[in-house]
């Protein structure tokens, strides 16, 4: 698909179909998020895939009550370590969030390029899918998204407006 | 473009041609940026394209002296307001560096589909930034990129190497 129809198809995917995700198109996601660039290229990322039928709606109820989530076929769950992260972003802040962000974010427009849905999910208890999972207390959970088929076609989800570029945007000093 | 053939190309480019980016060129990047999620939808975000001759040797030297920024057409400042983000994020922290980076990122794979080059650029002074561009200090500086024609052919601009999916994929629990 092409970038911008990604871009514009991209959409927070709330209601999912269970079926499997083939094997050659979760390649081609994942490839996607493994090419990310980061602070550094250090990489400090680790992404758990959640397909367990158990565990998933436990994901899903750490994710305060999100009981969709467990409908998609995999969730992901994107975290990494601030130790490996690059710790001079803007001269006094750690870049583990931009990292996992960018690689996150290129999941879910891989994602869109391939037919299937995401939802960005911050709202969640970190403890709570720490222990579910294993995860070590050192490695910061920074956010998941559900991925698998939507339920509704992408052309009838729900989109958001977004600000005007005029509200957002400013020339070479800050306007407001 | 091909989304996975933005990604593909999308690469750290360090050296400019000063050419101008013709308008609808500059609408489309500045549009995929617009359109990316956020927490909430709260868009917090704010972008100050630096455009100014004498400014962007200035913002340049506030990266920590990587002068070469100045040579492409724009410099991109990223930031916004925490106040203005989601404070819930896993619980605890705030969305801010998250929204900003999502976007940003897709300002790169625009740029990349266009032949633009981008570098994110996590290394400047903040306090100097700020103290250039009117920015207050209740705003954060997430990142920078220079916005502008690369010099060398993004198919020959060096590609940093990835770790393996292996090394950064987990099965439904924590495994390493």
């Amino acid at each position: 698909m092409e970038l911008y129809e990604a871009i514009r198809t991209r959409a927070s995917v709330r209601k999912y179909r269970p079926d499997p995700i083939p094997e050659d198109v979760r390649e081609r996601v994942l490839e996607a998020m493994r090419l990310a660039p980061s602070a550094g290229n250090k990489q400090p990322w680790r992404f758990i895939l959640v397909e367990d039928a158990d565990l998933r709606p436990q994901v899903a109820q750490a994710c305060n009550g999100q009981a969709w989530m467990a409908d998609a076929a995999v969730i992901v769950v994107a975290c990494g370590r601030e130790a490996d992260a690059y710790g001079g972003m803007g001269g006094y802040w750690n870049s583990l969030d931009v990292d996992v962000a960018i690689a996150l974010d290129h999941l879910t427009l891989a994602a869109a390029a391939e037919g299937l849905g995401t939802c960005w999910i911050g709202s969640f208890k970190e403890a709570e899918v720490r222990k579910l999972l294993g995860i070590p207390d050192d490695v910061k959970v920074v956010a998941l998204t559900p991925l698998g088929y939507p339920a509704v076609a992408p052309e009838q989800a729900p989109r958001k407006p977004r600000k005007p570029l005029a509200e957002i945007i400013s020339h070479d000093r800050w306007e407001r």
